[in-house]
């Protein structure tokens, strides 16, 4: 379990922008659902927006057209195995709470759960579906964001495709006044 | 140098949904322009689209709004410095090519350079601009790509603000199905 606290809208984009794979919650109808996800990027700062393509194959796609909300968790290394499960099954068949072991856990302010084991979770609302039509692609807007301050150079994963993935190694910092 | 080829459009995913910096080349009214950017996603497979956002501000966006076309290239660490020097200056005031010492090498479907010194270029127009107003946000098709297929486990960036990046990290491999 990892120990998540309240964490400042404003820097959500550090999460983010280096391109993790996350764990897309939603609650639908009385049964939470996870999808496996890469296609998403920052498109705000503050209130921080993130662009979000979900295939309408997938059954979060309703889910979140429905409810309008969603929580983007975001796994480290430890959780790689769960993340390829998650992808390579549907919650139309599976509860994927059962078959992975992860845990739910209430968020503040929607009602798609945050995942207890991953280091950061963000609670979405939906705000543009100008694109969805066209491309699947939704726009969110973070309202509360949770971060382990314990875990500070995060091991993400970033697929590069058909189950391999790039583990986050390490940080370098140069001067720079870009944000 | 790096020696690129001919690469399929069909995986350019595999290069952009690990979530690189890159470095975006235009070329407008005879000069050419680079600049930094990490708010980019894939958006479909094949023919390959990419969701990018350029602020207003950046002297890149003049360019891109006017030509329609623009080359991504993806850098690797051994150019870290380069890819903050571009970040922290104007293409109004200053020739980044002159600036860096980075090499403009002709494109072959659009006026737009490929960066000799990344590892991988991709050749993009402009195909929707129906969220350029609201958010500054365009869809780009890739129509040709580069990569040099000497770089298997490429040391990409991934900018987690400020100046700090991680580093690509190892490479691990999980049985999936997922593409």
């Amino acid at each position: 379990m990892k120990k998540k606290k309240s964490f400042p809208l404003g820097k959500v984009y550090t999460l983010l922008e280096p391109g993790p794979v996350v764990l897309i919650t939603t609650s639908h109808k009385g049964a939470h659902n996870i999808m496996t996800q890469s296609w998403h990027m920052m498109m705000e700062f503050e209130p921080p927006l993130v662009g979000c393509l979900i295939s309408g194959n997938n059954y979060s796609f309703a889910a979140l057209k429905a409810t309008r909300e969603c929580v983007i968790n975001i796994p480290t290394v430890d959780l790689a195995k769960q993340v390829v499960t998650i992808g390579n099954c549907s919650g139309r068949k599976v509860d994927k709470f059962a078959r992975t072991g992860l845990t739910p856990v209430g968020a503040s302010l929607v009602q798609a759960p945050l995942l207890a084991e991953c280091y950061a979770s963000l609670e979405c609302k939906v705000v543009d579906t100008r694109l969805v039509n066209s491309y699947n692609f939704f726009i969110l807007e973070v309202l509360k964001a949770w971060v382990d301050p314990a875990i500070k150079n995060p091991q993400t994963l970033h697929h590069r495709g058909k189950g391999k993935f790039m583990v986050a190694g390490e940080t370098i910092k140069l001067p720079s006044r870009m944000k």
